[in-house]
């Protein structure tokens, strides 16, 4: 492995920004803050070296930013409301590894339900690392998802980079392979330019924004910046769903959703009705019902396993990122193993209960 | 003086948390950042001794926060929308300083125009501080003012402290000279039980958000804690006023209003037809209309005054506190000198520039 030298990771594992990791009997070194070109999650050992995936910065506008970073041709990818995961094979085993580069056992429990040709497909390019993003109604991060997926969750797969390089296949290899190996995708529109199909692009989103999804992601067809945009869709529900839950979440999530919404109606005017009837609703309805109901602010999710081991990880997980959560339900059926649980937010609950209960505050 | 001891003065003074001030003949030393005991806004020199005036704590929740914090008697006080300044005798000049501690060149010059007999007043009682805020839509400051005031500005007594001490006079004493003045101040309701008048002070609010009024100050007969709470109207005015100049003020200000309004509408439910039909329309429609229509975002701002030497100390401090200005017309009137003119905001021209010319942000 020449990528790296020795001598730098030493220090910053002394400085703390990476760490060491385990995951049964493999260990590795997980990169746990950007660090000189390796974004966060990269991970590594001895014999394997996986950069973390990069950040995509966000255009507020369409017009002016497509044309400032995208050339033709280039893809609009749907952007999937969920989480990051990585699919690496290791030895024999396929692995899931999230965004901050932690081994995720629920995915790495359940990607092969969703994407039966992986182990074909890893082995045939063992050397490439399978992006997919995990989104649905039953998973143990994020409480949105796209609404046409109505239980479980489903694996989309949106890019294959290189072990050791993280370089990108190119657009149209990348389809080609997402076809032959019939590998569940995010909707993929063009080859577009950025100029001509301007208009196609606006269309685009006007139809995710009524069909409830995030909104796109712009990747060139070779290497090149790639840039995302979302929805007004997207806004308003992070409104909703963030709101209640402030103090675990910094205020600064809802200024920014504010801003990136204007910026949509700027862009989108026949958008303005709807967004100003819905708004109030969006901002203070849930969190108006919590604040009146709940003593302690916790939010449910439901999963299901197929191996209890992965499960147990999980749990681990939650204790050791001091995630505190209480069980609800647990059940085996149809061969899986179902369960029911709450996350416990005392953030939130010291936030809002502070000024329930007349606390001041100097602002 | 012995309210301070040197060495720790020249302490804070080398930390550059005492700034060496003048006005005219007159030198002293201003609090830049709360110092021990001495909140922001404290002058002082070898024979004055004026602390700043004290933030008042936020309460979001009437019901538990006036028993937490109020016993009876108090007094509810309208809270005026405008700036905050100390009118101090200092030789035989009286001037008004700002909450940093600054003279502000615009109130010295106008005091007289509307407390006529604070004169007679500084005689009689020359160690009181007279704290007052100047509202109007003709100040060089603050974008907002209570509605009932039509043209130039007033001023609105609400504390006399004492030099030294900082001391407040107790409630009833401060009425007394209020009307035995003829000072102008902002209403005042009370005295109050927390508990038992808990509905009148709700009325209060509710008249004063009808009214278009900011909100109440909570202040105890004697020494004590005093609180604040603003109106719905207050805080989706605030969201109007600054949307359009995100980047001169920090975006966390939009979420602070709406955290506000979510526990005005716990409240008052009442109110939440209204907020949320305007809601939208508060916090977009002048920030589109800015957007649209400006290449460089400013604002523009009407003044008079009396003395011209009063207008070039106030040019003089903008061009110390680096404001950008540009005037935009001059004419004496009446006797007075009135001036239009604009202040320039590049921090706001380049935060939303840089999102209307497409550039991608990672967030």
């Amino acid at each position: 492995m020449k990528k790296y030298n020795w001598e730098d990771w030493e220090k910053a594992y002394d400085a703390g920004k990476v760490i060491f990791s385990t995951w049964k009997d493999l260990s590795f070194f997980r990169i746990n803050k950007d660090f000189k070109a390796y974004p966060v999650g990269t991970f590594f050992n001895e014999s394997l070296f996986v950069r973390g995936y990069p950040s995509i910065p966000r255009i507020y506008v369409l017009k002016t930013g497509l044309i400032r970073y995208l050339s033709y041709p280039f893809y609009a990818e749907e952007k999937i409301e969920g989480y990051n995961v990585r699919l690496v094979k290791i030895g024999k085993d396929i692995l899931a590894f999230t965004r901050r580069g932690y081994v995720c056992p629920f995915a790495t429990d359940r990607w092969e339900d969703f994407l039966p040709t992986i182990p074909n497909f890893l082995n045939k390019y063992p050397d490439f690392v399978i992006c997919c993003e995990v989104a649905g109604p039953e998973n143990p991060f994020v409480s949105e998802w796209p609404p046409y997926l109505k239980r479980d969750i489903h694996f989309f797969v949106f890019d294959f980079a290189q072990k050791g390089t993280g370089e990108f296949l190119p657009g149209s290899r990348k389809i080609n392979l997402l076809q032959k190996f019939k590998l569940n995708h995010p909707e993929i529109s063009g080859p577009f330019h950025p100029e001509k199909d301007y208009e196609k692009i606006k269309d685009l989103i006007r139809r995710y924004h009524r069909e409830g999804r995030e909104g796109l992601v712009f990747k060139p067809e070779e290497k090149g910046t790639r840039v995302k945009y979302v929805t007004p869709y997207s806004n308003l529900t992070d409104l909703k769903v963030v709101f209640p839950y402030l103090g675990e979440v910094d205020p600064h999530f809802i200024s920014l959703r504010l801003i990136r919404l204007l910026l949509n109606l700027y862009e989108f005017e026949e958008f303005k009705d709807e967004v100003y009837k819905t708004l109030g609703t969006n901002l203070f309805e849930e969190a108006l019902k919590s604040i009146k109901e709940k003593k302690v602010f916790d939010e449910v999710f439901r999963v299901r396993f197929k191996n209890l081991e992965n499960y147990h990880a999980l749990l681990a997980h939650f204790k050791q990122a001091r995630v505190n959560i209480e069980i609800i339900k647990q059940s085996w059926e149809n061969g899986y193993f179902l369960v029911e649980f709450k996350k416990i937010y005392p953030r939130a609950t010291q936030f809002w209960g502070q000024k329930l209960e007349g606390w001041g505050e100097v602002d």
